[in-house]
């Protein structure tokens, strides 16, 4: 099967998106669900880096293209239905715009308290200097 | 914060779902992407079970309701945008209906070459005797 012929069986959703789930290969802990159409999957196939499309405003961008902190792709799977993908990656510096390492920085215990659970890897202000 | 406090806080999408990444507590595996509204939701910090909104037939459901494989919350996070949740849980048998532990059981080079990486755990005709 060639790159074309995996996304033709890929489903994307209805607004020609597909969710990916970005798992750190190291530490196997999660980091980001993000959304990729077919040229953001394509681009991340072709350079081995994540590529995604931001909703918030409507473009195809690399993961880490202002701050540095780039997701190099280490493996990828497929689900059983064929309309989601997990990338296992390689992260550079944080996943979360916030500052952490991943956006799952926050627990909930089943009484709904939540807590921080992750340190700050770095200082949103000092990377994001012309904004995101 | 309550559950009440913590659902209201969350950003559920479009049609009422919140996208969750269900990981396997034990070996750090991506078990499967579900989707939930707030019943779901609410069943799911009640019970300790993970519930979901099966989007195919538009009905809530606990995971493993048929199979047994039911699902078991150990850890529960929140996204930095409030717009998904990672749970780490115990799997009891294969979270994939197909038969696999995980429903990410093929990984694909980035030429597109696709392989099965997984053993199946259990055999679906055998489980789902009466459909899903």
């Amino acid at each position: 099967m060639s790159v074309d012929d995996l996304i033709k069986s890929l489903n994307f959703n209805d607004k020609g998106l597909i969710p990916s789930i970005i798992q750190d290969d190291a530490t196997g802990k999660v980091l980001t669900l993000c959304y990729m159409n077919e040229a953001a999957l394509r681009k991340t196939f072709e350079e081995g880096r994540i590529y995604l499309f931001r909703r918030s405003r409507s473009m195809l961008m690399m993961k880490g293209s202002t701050s540095g902190h780039v997701q190099i792709v280490k493996k990828i799977y497929i689900d059983c239905a064929e309309n989601s993908l997990l990338f296992r990656i390689e992260q550079k510096g944080g996943a979360c715009h916030a500052g952490w390492f991943t956006c799952y920085y926050r627990e909930t215990d089943r009484a709904g308290k939540v807590k921080v659970v992750e340190k700050k890897v770095f200082e949103p202000s000092k990377v994001y200097t012309q904004g995101r």
